[in-house]
């Protein structure tokens, strides 16, 4: 059976006690029924992975014994994804897909076809821990409250590249490959598309390149994983380069 | 509002009356509320996209007349993907996706630690058809039934190429950029890997090649998508090979 991994916001290191809030107690104790001197693993984003004993764990919390480090930290590339929130379960579903990806960063944007005008960044954000650590990750990426994609743009830093999947543009993929290193953003829309003139804007931006995404219609999410799966394997840490 | 698609098995030609199932024709007028008369979109995955018109939708069934060709048939690449059923709402997005991303075929197979004994193929092969209806594909790749993967390397013919996902290739992923055009096969294992038999046997296989998915630990539904990626952007048509 694979090992209990929990995010803890808290500083680690060996022979550090740590205490649980009552959410994680009630999941170490209530959910998973793990008794007192249980080995699980633990990661706060920054310090790598941990193995800990469990000290106590009751209805209202709990602490962890921190033993010693089991993984170095592993932060990903310098990349952010951008995208314009969709249904409950597919918005949920980028941002799982992300955070395994190696997205440094989630941003999702409100663009002129968005229907959603608002999110819950707490749950997004608790969705981002989760796929953490079912997915053997240390690091956690930050997801922002919604941004109107406008707002976002005025204050862009020009020195991020930002990598425009274009549902629009039709025809064969252009190759990363001669693209520079560097941080980028994944731009993705929302199902609608951009419109006329968010078009014109990011096609006028010199930090922008497009890419097309192949001749078939690609839904948000899927589009997201596709163009991240492209990026890592060319300009990110699949290619090897360093993170 | 997208115009409502509908996959047809029945030949598609100018002038032709098709016949509308029950589901079909409830679909059509007890779901979407059209009334006959309206104007539809129909594909067989052969024929290309037509428009149609419902003449009749009641609750035993209905008929509409085809009117014109509105998109030529558009055929994916030869590219199979096989994959180790997972939960069952993971095992449907990875239809739905593999459908989106240009699969020709897809075929779930029986790995040692495959935990599912049986799959609905019916219901997988539902999935396909609704992923086609929404993505605006005129091409439905079939779902075959569950297979071990010992039987399917027994029957293999060593003409397609295998690209094995070997989540235990840690490192930066091989480049596909070398690999020969032509039929390939993705092959994604189970979440839980592949057992060391089968390990040693794909590794002794000539035609099948190891590629990583990076540092990071990809869900099996995730891993489908970026490979299907990596592979339509070297080797298939989002780069502009013929499909």
């Amino acid at each position: 059976m694979a090992k209990v991994r929990l995010f803890i916001d808290h500083p680690l290191a060996a022979g550090q006690p740590v205490p649980l809030d009552g959410a994680q107690s009630h999941y170490l104790s209530g959910v998973m029924r793990l008794p007192a001197g249980t080995l699980i693993e633990v990661f706060n984003g920054r310090d790598g992975a941990w193995s800990a004993r469990i000290a106590a764990a009751a209805k209202r919390g709990g602490s962890l014994d921190v033993l010693a480090q089991v993984a170095p930290q592993r932060n990903p590339p310098d990349l952010w994804l951008c995208f314009a929130p969709i249904k409950k379960a597919r918005t949920d579903f980028i941002v799982e897909k992300a955070t395994e990806m190696g997205a440094a960063r989630i941003l999702p944007v409100q663009t002129d076809h968005t229907n959603a005008e608002r999110i819950r960044q707490d749950r997004l954000q608790a969705h981002a821990i989760e796929a953490a650590e079912q997915c053997l990750g240390t690091f956690v990426p930050p997801v922002g409250d919604l941004l109107p994609l406008a707002r976002l743009l005025d204050g862009w830093d020009a020195s991020r590249r930002i990598l425009w999947a274009d549902e629009a543009m039709a025809g064969p993929a252009e190759t990363l490959a001669g693209l520079p290193h560097g941080p980028w953003a994944i731009l993705i829309g929302p199902e609608g598309g951009f419109s006329d003139a968010e078009r014109a804007r990011l096609a006028s931006l010199p930090f922008v390149s497009r890419i097309s995404l192949g001749p078939r219609i690609l839904r948000a999410d899927t589009a997201a994983v596709a163009a991240l799966a492209l990026w890592q394997a060319s300009l990110g840490d699949w290619a090897g380069n360093p993170g």
